[in-house]
């Protein structure tokens, strides 16, 4: 076995990708369609993802199947967890699917999942391999995908959630110079939450890494607003953290 | 290949376990020396891990083969991260040992790597399986391991140091009552750094989650220090991180 394994893909090891994107539409999810023209019946759906490369790193790999899935490349992608449930290619839709494709369709296929967070408008994704689509979806309309894949996804949007409550996630998705109102809307709409905008404004106060500039929203129907950015200096001087006691 | 692999271990996804342990000696990993005749060059000191079997979920492998090397039993193992060098288990020494113990010594690896905290009194390991000794060492003096067993331990430390800054980890270390001095040395002795006592207990003041007892150290030669315990209700009240809007 060692000999030919060595020279393709590993039966055993694959990434799949969790792409998130934002936009003033809301919270959205890279996801193809898979050609599988016997099958018609949905579940057809999953996220970019294919059996690693045994001469490439995870990381490499995450990128490469990306690539060849959607188009979609240099990306900061973000492992996050394995995945390897015994039974977790062996539903039959996905193991018809996969006769259709793989050399050795019952073997056991651990994931490794990986996500990113991008402005959808600059990465528009067009489908290759075995993709005959790859498109943006709406998070609230994701279908039943095929795998563990909303498994996967849902983990992958927890890690993303719990980075973003301890670190600086996402400034990167809005403009330069931003309102409260822009940044309240990123974090409810990737949190999930509705904030109460009090409650926002208090807190924002004491973030010194958010700096008010001498300057206003121009060209804008309402009143204009405050503008804000981003101080990645103050940000490093001040983090702390609920249990960081040095 | 699918039908005898389907049998036993995979030969291509493996897990390893990062056991640490806090007392009053400092902080200590599980080691186990692999057994290992003909090679007593070093480099036999490695993580507790195996293969996974086919048929067996990743975190009940984390626990069977901690079980088998150590028979240590029953510990929360946190899944942190998949390893994926594709040379990770090409060094020479590594593959003459690797050789005499699996049918394909060649295969490309991925590890997923667990970590646990746990009080080594509680924890006498004992060596069985392919390991000879099974055995506690201050994180100090851990040698050069096998595989990429020293990036694996790095990585599992990072990961609970991480944990650690944003999640009441390790209260179940102290005693129910313990003392500002003990809840210090544990963050110390964890996060690898020292704490400035003032600044250190400026900081305990605001964390409603401490509770301070009518109660103090007994039995004790110097003065007897005031003794808190930890409130799981107030820590879910109280915890808000730093981009923790909400």
């Amino acid at each position: 076995m060692s000999e030919s394994q060595n020279l393709g893909l590993n039966p055993n090891v694959s990434v799949d990708c969790v792409v998130f994107g934002f936009d003033k539409a809301g919270l959205k999810v890279l996801l193809i369609e898979r050609d599988n023209p016997d099958n018609t019946e949905g579940k057809n759906y999953q996220l970019p993802g294919d059996l690693i490369r045994n001469d490439e790193d995870l990381d490499e790999a995450a990128n490469r199947v990306l690539k060849e899935l959607t188009n979609i490349d240099n990306l900061f992608l973000q492992q996050f967890a394995a995945f390897g449930n015994p039974l977790r290619v062996k539903r039959e839709n996905d193991l018809e699917w996969l006769r259709s494709i793989r050399k050795d369709p019952d073997a056991r296929v651990v994931t490794i999942g990986y996500y990113a967070l991008i402005k959808p408008e600059d990465f528009a994704p067009s489908a290759s391999s075995f993709a005959r689509k790859a498109e943006w979806v709406r998070y609230e309309d994701v279908p039943e995908l095929a795998f563990d894949h909303n498994l996967i996804l849902e983990s992958g949007l927890a890690s993303l959630k719990q980075k973003m409550r301890s670190e600086p996630v996402g400034f990167e998705l809005l403009p330069a110079k931003f309102t409260l109102r822009q940044l309240q809307n990123l974090y409810e709409t990737v949190m999930g939450v509705e904030i109460d905008k009090r409650n926002f404004r208090r807190k924002v106060q004491g973030m010194k890494f958010l700096v008010a500039l001498d300057e206003k929203q121009k060209g804008v129907a309402h009143k204009p607003a405050q503008l804000y950015r981003f101080s990645n200096n103050n940000y490093k001087d001040s983090f702390s953290a609920t249990f960081d006691f040095a």
